[in-house]
């Protein structure tokens, strides 16, 4: 999966690329999935570190699908799944970071965030409600905040679904048609689809300000759900092994 | 006030300079008293801009006393006291921020700590669960915190309350004899005492790395209480001077 420290997204592809056959890779997937669930059992005992899934993309970018797709094997127990909408009132009263702070995960935890403090320097500068200057600012803040969150023992992985803007188009479109996807369809829907350009702007931005070495963005190819679903199965499983979490001692095997 | 980003405490006196009149001080403290009201009236009436008053101190140094003397006066709706203990296991298996950010302070409020996220790179380094290099690491992310909060305009006001070895030790000797304090003696204030040497030395460091001119430190002398209380006074006064809230607009007042 490529990292994404200075990235053009109009030159990156939004699908696998030719050689990667989708019935081996949805097997691949399953059997990561598997070995997720031991992995997760074994963080959660240990209840030392933990994991922040920060997920961004695009509207229709498949977020929703990918949460339910990776996660649900998981135990439940174990995983936290928080949604960033538009802020409320009291939370617009607070610094940026104040709402996204009470949901990171204690120890033993894997919490998944649906949107994040990115919004924050997403959405808003689409709508020209923070400009270049503060969202600099707002770098640097974000920068701190998850070096923090990686000091006191989170790993934080972050995902940037990329899919095309003539996908995207085609599942908006969806959402208009299809009696089961029109409950996700919003009047704003139809304008963000016209604004991919300016998303695409941001983004990028985001990219080379805030993917230090040590919190890398990762950018997944997005038009296929299977392989969106492959590369985060995957990059999760790397990150677990990588921990390697224990059981601890249990009482007898401590020593006196 | 002197303040705080290259300190010697052992140089420095924990008792009002000789031409300080008790007197002339206290009537003063009133009216300070009386004008921080009007202030923190229209500060909360503004709704835009919060300050957030952290106090620390050795054992004993007056942080509960002052409190008392100093925000009692003020709109209770506008005012919150939080008081930072020894953290839960809940705290303790998040970031060292996470507790704190729960509660800096919403516009149009005052936010006291009472004790707060230095006393991770206080007691914690004096009871050896925080070595040096791991304190260095927290001073950058407390930096980077307080930064935060101000660029989403909070005044951040960091007192220190400096209590002098010999009045301390009088003080927790009170706190045995005196039946109305006893209830504020524990067990550890005894070894405490003795650690006034430790606690000057990590303090002596917080005041080195976490005072940028932006957020500086302020070391109150803090052996006689009406002076302790008139300093504090004075410069929350100040603050909300500089801040100049302002009373909105009615609606009929806005433009059409």
């Amino acid at each position: 999966m490529p990292s994404a420290d200075s990235f053009d997204l109009l030159k990156t592809s939004a699908r696998a690329p030719h050689d990667v056959h989708k019935d081996d890779t949805k097997r691949e997937t399953r059997r990561l999935g598997q070995e997720l669930v031991g992995l997760q059992n074994r963080l959660y005992a240990e209840n030392k570190r933990s994991v922040l899934v920060v997920l961004q993309g695009m509207d229709a970018s498949g977020k929703d699908g990918l949460i339910r797709t990776v996660f649900s094997g998981l135990n439940p127990q174990g995983v936290r799944v928080q949604s960033f909408k538009e802020p409320t009132d009291e939370e617009l009263a607070h610094d940026f970071l104040w709402r996204v702070h009470q949901h990171t995960p204690r120890h033993g935890m894997i919490q998944v965030f649906n949107r994040s403090h990115y919004e924050d320097v997403l959405v808003t500068r689409v709508l020209g409600l923070v400009n270049a200057e503060e969202a600099r600012r707002r770098f640097t803040a974000i920068n701190a905040f998850e070096k923090l969150l990686q000091q006191a023992g989170t790993t934080v992985l972050k995902f940037y679904l990329h899919v095309s803007e003539k996908e995207q188009r085609e599942r908006l479109q969806e959402r208009v048609e299809d009696p089961s996807k029109q409950w996700k369809y919003s009047a704003e829907d139809a304008g963000k689809a016209n604004q991919w350009p300016e998303y695409r702007a941001v983004y990028e931005d985001v990219f080379q300000h805030c993917s230090p070495q040590s919190c890398p963005w990762q950018v997944v190819p997005a038009d296929q759900n299977w392989y969106k679903a492959h590369l985060v199965t995957r990059a999760l499983r790397d990150a677990l092994v990588a921990l390697d979490p224990q059981f601890p001692a249990t009482k007898l095997d401590r020593p006196r």
